[in-house]
């Protein structure tokens, strides 16, 4: 591990064409990661979070704090919520922020559906918040985490940008629709925005050095956690929402795509905002293969070592029956595709799990990040 | 005219089963003309506006004065705007509010797109407070004036309420879009909620007694409007967007509705609110029958013996060929439909224009309307 986190902080840097990014949402699973990439290609990373989805504390975040000693460099964090205007002004007069990554959001179907107000009120208004903040700063450039859940059912195999979006199954998809169509009303009345939607599908996996990974602080049912945690005995068996879809194996299929490879798809989207004017556009982040759940567990149980116990279960509500990227745009117009098989995936987060089988330790380092500005 | 007020003021009366509504947005053009229909219901009204669409200041709302004067009742009046939650929360601790009628928003279509943020922040985020007040002080009954702009580009006519909603052409109607689905989402996850959206056709006309009507705060090119100004010689000439449209002559045709029509509506909608759960339900409110542009400006013209030069002009990106409503559903189970003809929409809006030729007094009487709670 020591030799791969050498590896990384050697690895070759050319000068970034932004050099200061806020990145919402940095402690966070895809944040945290993706913030270990902007740091190794040069960026200065202001980062924020308010801790609903990440652990962490006044005095900062262990996720950001470990992000640094991967890299060795200093990330400014601010403990901040964007629904607190003033504070999020506050930032954006100390930083010269050039460009915006946006990740922060609730982010949890089923409790989307329990709460449909907060993910509104949260996903919806965090976003005009910083829209106009970003304005009001003269900072037109921001990278938006959105999610192949915006395409709903699929019509068609593998899912192109084009593929219509709208017809979606989840509070939580909902949030990121509105969003995408804000931003492209946006992009139409003042041409001096430049935004790069991301279309996520399925992220898994962790940081290679099992310093950084997902840990999620909420009740959580999502695949690889909840396996892992079954891997390490915590939990007696994996639950599998359907066993009856008409797939090969009865499974669901998923695009999964290591979130090492996703964070690199977010410094290739700076890079074409710092070199072109797009306005608007819009990239699927994914392999481009489908795995289903049986065949992502059989590789994890062969990875681990260890054996699942899988009990099958109803469908839930609202889950899609296959769903995989078409991911040739990315690759024509970012110079981005994936690297990480989906053995990686599972060793990666393996790894994170058995260095980190409580997650991340609740109480962060004083020294390490520089918090609120200040070492 | 005194004759016609009497004849309302005398008008019967029946118990509502809502007692105090809170009607937002209630000295703009179809909140005021709903205000009167209220006060004549029996109804407590509670009427907020920030005057972004309508005539006022401190001393309160012409609009609402008169509907004072029409009904010999009176409005409990705050200046206030739905952004300034705090504003809001102390309006529902003074009164008991049963129901919200909720009008507040911004309109112009043409505004919209170029200034989208200010729409989605204004009209989202101004629903988004408003139920999160409503919730905390449990009152979970609202009527959401929706638009037919929400259906698009008609697939079929007449249009009814299931024909699909989303594929909107302008900012305005993406607002109204994007709040149908959270109401949904809100109904779906808490059954308390008891709401029902009126998707408007096209409203025009004014009170027959000539005292309140539309008079637009901002530029317009709204037809009736328009063509008012035309006919006292205000403005030369009727600006017509298209008349190379796939319809008998040429010009778009619309459902045009008269606004005490829409206003009893309204009454409909809250008595079947009163009297059932109906969770959430969506009516279109229009008269079923669709009238083009040149018959609309025809019957003005005999109604007000004046002559409308018409110049036309190329369509406005993102206008409708023709759209009229099918309103079985809102008779059905409303017991609503609208009774007044074309002939009184022209005859009542001139009424209203030649009584003020130049719109609302700029200055209320300080006597006559409830500002703040204190008369």
């Amino acid at each position: 591990m020591d030799d791969e986190v050498l590896k990384i902080k050697n690895k070759q840097v050319k000068m970034p064409r932004f050099k200061t990014i806020l990145v919402t949402g940095g402690a966070g699973y895809i944040g945290s990661h993706c913030v270990v990439d902007l740091l190794q290609a040069g960026h200065d990373v202001v980062a924020i979070d308010n801790f609903a989805n990440a652990v962490g504390d006044e005095d900062g975040s262990p996720a950001l704090q470990r992000a640094e000693q991967i890299t060795g460099k200093k990330i400014h964090f601010y403990r901040a919520d964007l629904l607190d205007k003033p504070q999020i002004n506050d930032i954006f007069d100390k930083h010269p922020i050039d460009c915006v990554i946006h990740f922060a959001a609730l982010k949890a179907v089923g409790e989307s559906m329990q709460q449909p107000l907060l993910y509104y009120q949260n996903n919806l208004l965090g976003m005009l918040n910083l829209l106009e903040i970003m304005r009001s700063h003269n900072c037109y450039q921001m990278v938006f985490s959105s999610s192949c859940t915006v395409y709903g059912e699929p019509e068609y195999l593998p899912i192109t940008e084009s593929h219509p979006i709208g017809n979606i199954t989840n509070v939580y998809g909902r949030t990121k629709y509105f969003i995408e169509e804000m931003l492209k009303d946006l992009s139409a009345a003042d041409e001096k925005w430049n935004i790069i939607c991301l279309r996520y599908f399925n992220p898994v996996g962790a940081h290679p050095s099992g310093l950084i990974g997902e840990d999620p602080t909420k009740e959580f049912t999502n695949l690889m956690p909840f396996m892992a945690q079954v891997a390490l005995g915590k939990k007696p068996v994996l639950t599998v929402f359907g066993n009856d879809y008409n797939t090969p194996d009865g499974t669901g299929i998923r695009d999964y795509i290591h979130v090492m490879d996703l964070a690199s798809g977010h410094v290739a989207a700076l890079n074409l905002l710092g070199d072109n004017h797009v306005k608007l556009k819009v990239y699927n982040l994914g392999t481009g293969r489908g795995v289903s759940v049986k065949e992502l567990v059989e590789v994890f149980e062969k990875v681990t070592g260890t054996k699942i116990p899988l009990k099958y279960v109803a469908r839930r509500l609202g889950d899609i029956t296959a769903m995989w990227a078409d991911a040739t745009l990315a690759k024509e117009e970012l110079g981005w595709s994936t690297k990480l098989s989906v053995e990686e995936m599972c060793t990666d987060f393996w790894r994170w799990q058995t260095m980190n089988p409580d997650g991340y330790p609740k109480k962060c380092k004083k020294t390490s990040v520089i918090v609120n500005g200040n070492s």
